[in-house]
């Protein structure tokens, strides 16, 4: 234990400097002029997990960005830890918002951070959580303190929905064979709240697309003749709300759990203020589901929000135009029980449906996943806890989150095994966003807490 | 008459060209980035009316792009005509749907034009109209057949809201006194069906932001929990039309003219056939306002239309963001009576009033213009439709268009006269769109009707 701190204490410095290194590059997915970038990632990834001791090494081809897959196995008949986490990240637009360029990290601090926090895409979603385990497996093969083995699967188009990783599990379920799959994904509470998630929402996100005439058209000549693609897909976003902020898609509900008075009233224990999160927001008033409040809003309701929208002019200055097109990226976050593929089905067929005469609607279904429950029974779940419980001085909460790692449903299906989300990062980290960052104390306390979650697993599965 | 006619063909190959050569330059007014090649544009047509026999020509500096003023005055007992025209043109994009570039003018045939048609932005709007009067006077004076004054004041900023116009017109009453306003920035009905335009729609111009949490968020964390804003813009512009597309802006209908049913029997005898219309422009169907046809919903009622809306993730792939900010860019024509000032303001107050608690919402009013008629019995459009019925074997119809040239009734409040539209554009040469052209018969038929008027008008105002 003592010598785990003191390791880590050692050094420190240089933890930072390599992940520092590892944020420099863009290792934007969704943007293929990023490619090179994303390989290059790959194959540093590979590098850092031979230095920590990982025996066998490889970066797995697959139809899209590999996959970089690592080992240390030490004795078949100790449990085996897989861990997940992605080396991709998100696009840093809008660029301008940001306060230092995303991919030149900067140390800054701030009132959550006192100690600072690295300011770059990436730093806290996944990268620096990733590492985190990089360095914990470091610590533990120079210590020579491993107790189990332990196996790496870092990919590289989570922020694109994860597209090769279902072949890819399907093709190496033996050699990816485990007893607890851990990723550090998500985030915790706060600094002296810990929490693990125990639940995760399903994804469904599309794309969709109306045409109204077959070019662009003058305003003056035909506005008000003709249906404007812009009002018309502004009108079916629209309706996809009632006036009590209710889904209108038919079946849209039809399998969401409904939680009991009790199970509601222990989710409104955790630690919240209404007041701080407007103001952190700079918002006059929270918005959603009527009969819910916000954080049974954003974790055990399904929603759906419009994720970009696009059509027209949209340059500097006018342009009297009726547009030919105009598109919309929508995802719903789903809740356990929602499958993925159907709510897909449901979407494109209400959408399509609710078309006016004098336009077509074109919707392309782009990514999914299903949401996610783990039980606190389990030992996994009892191991991070007691992890947590000796670095952080506290039981951590169980607590369910809005977000979806899609694949943690896919890990199950094809593994059989269950996943244990131990986050560090906060929820003000602005992953996603401009300026997202990371703590240097939570990435510090992850690569302190991850070696014990190693020794109670073990300790708990014999 | 015929040397007219003779001398249209004699240089029509240079007439051509020339206009060509004008249409290389990029004039875009609304993107700063063209802001030489506008006010090269200027110098260009100062040179071409001088070449073209004004006596005096200047570019008159403004506070935005220059007005380029020329004069020929033979006699100042004679009759006056102002000629106006603009040298600006509207941005180009989008630009893929360009099937040659728009600034490398090429002639191409059609179906509509078997003598080909000149494919470049501003072929039409209004470089190609404007050039036509600027050959016409040449023709006159070369031929040494002027019958009256003619005055020209061809501006850089229409397609952004003819800002400074206002300013000149004011600041020279005394140069720019004429007895009648002559314009080609309209288009008429078929090569076959002549038509002069009678009524204008007015414009008000508006930018809208919604500005909802201070940064770009997760949707998976903040998803369901705050207002989106792009989902609270997609609400709010559905809003803005009932069930039957009347507008719902308190008082936007209080002044609009209701047509009689006279009027409204004689607008329908207009060729037109919704087969074609909806053939040309690839639609199952029209749409708008319930209760009137598709030449009256495009003529003479006011309607609203979103020009641009953007926010939120509109690169490759997928992002799971709730963005900070939404964005539209909407305008409203407007018909005889509807001020446009007043209808900005309704629109900015109504649109405010319906912003929902958790967001914030910005209406920038960016430009405008009042609705126009001219009587048929007017000196200047009996002078147009002689000369038309001279030039085509057919006495022209005329017209209420959709569009608007908003300093029409400017002029007529500054310069107290009556503006004459004659325009040879036809509806189906893509201004403001991909692919603009103007026929080159039309081009020359303007550069053989314009004389003419010139005669009837003097000839009609002794």
């Amino acid at each position: 234990m003592q010598d785990i701190k003191k390791y880590v204490d050692q050094h420190k410095d240089r933890f930072i400097d390599e992940l520092i290194e590892l944020l420099k590059v863009p290792s934007i997915s969704a943007d293929s002029a990023y490619k090179q970038d994303v390989l290059n990632t790959a194959e540093a990834v590979k590098t850092r997990l031979e230095e920590a001791g990982c025996d066998l090494v490889e970066v797995c081809e697959t139809k899209g960005y590999p996959i970089v897959y690592g080992e240390k196995i030490i004795d078949k008949n100790l449990p085996t830890v897989l861990v997940y986490g992605h080396y991709d990240v998100q696009p840093p637009d809008p660029l301008d918002l940001w306060n230092s360029p995303p991919f030149e990290p900067v140390i800054k601090k701030t009132d959550l951070h006192p100690e600072g926090a690295i300011f770059a895409r990436g730093a806290c979603d996944d990268k620096g959580q990733m590492y985190m385990h990089v360095k914990a497996l470091e610590l533990m093969t120079k210590t020579d303190q491993l107790p189990c083995n332990v196996k790496f699967m870092i990919e590289g188009e989570e922020e694109v929905g994860s597209e090769s990783l279902g072949d890819f599990l399907k093709e190496n379920r033996e050699k990816l064979s485990n007893d607890v799959i851990l990723i550090s994904d998500t985030g915790m509470i706060a600094k002296d709240v810990p929490s693990i998630t125990t639940g995760l929402r399903g994804l469904s996100y599309v794309e969709v697309e109306v045409t109204g005439p077959n070019r662009d058209l003058h305003s003056g000549l035909y506005g008000g003749a003709v249906a404007n693609p812009i009002n018309v897909l502004s009108k079916m976003i629209a309706s996809l709300h009632d006036e009590n902020n209710h889904i209108t898609i038919p079946g849209f509900y039809d399998k969401v759990e409904n939680l009991s008075a009790e199970e509601r009233a222990e989710m409104a224990k955790a630690p919240f203020s209404l007041e701080n999160y407007k103001k952190a927001l700079d918002i006059d008033a929270v918005y959603g589901e009527a009969g819910y409040s916000t954080n049974e809003r954003n974790s055990i309701r399904p929603t759906l929000d419009v994720n970009g929208i696009w059509g027209g002019y949209i340059g500097e200055g006018a342009k009297t135009v009726i547009a030919s097109k105009a598109y919309a990226k929508i995802s719903m976050r789903l809740v356990p029980n929602q499958d993925w593929e159907e709510i897909t089905q449901l979407f494109k067929k209400h959408f399509e449906s609710i078309a006016p005469e004098g336009v077509k609607v074109l919707v392309k279904p782009h990514h999914g996943g299903q949401g996610y429950v783990t039980p606190i029974t389990s030992v996994g779940y009892q191991a991070a806890s007691k992890a947590y419980a000796d670095t952080f001085g506290k039981t951590p909460i169980p607590q369910r989150s809005g977000g979806s790692i899609p694949i943690v449903s896919l890990f199950e299906q094809e593994l059989k095994s269950k996943t244990i989300l131990m986050g560090f990062g906060l929820d003000s980290d602005a992953i996603h966003s401009p300026n997202e960052h990371f703590g240097v104390w939570n990435y510090l306390k992850g690569i302190e807490t991850i070696p014990l979650f190693y020794k109670y697993f073990t300790e708990l599965s014999k």
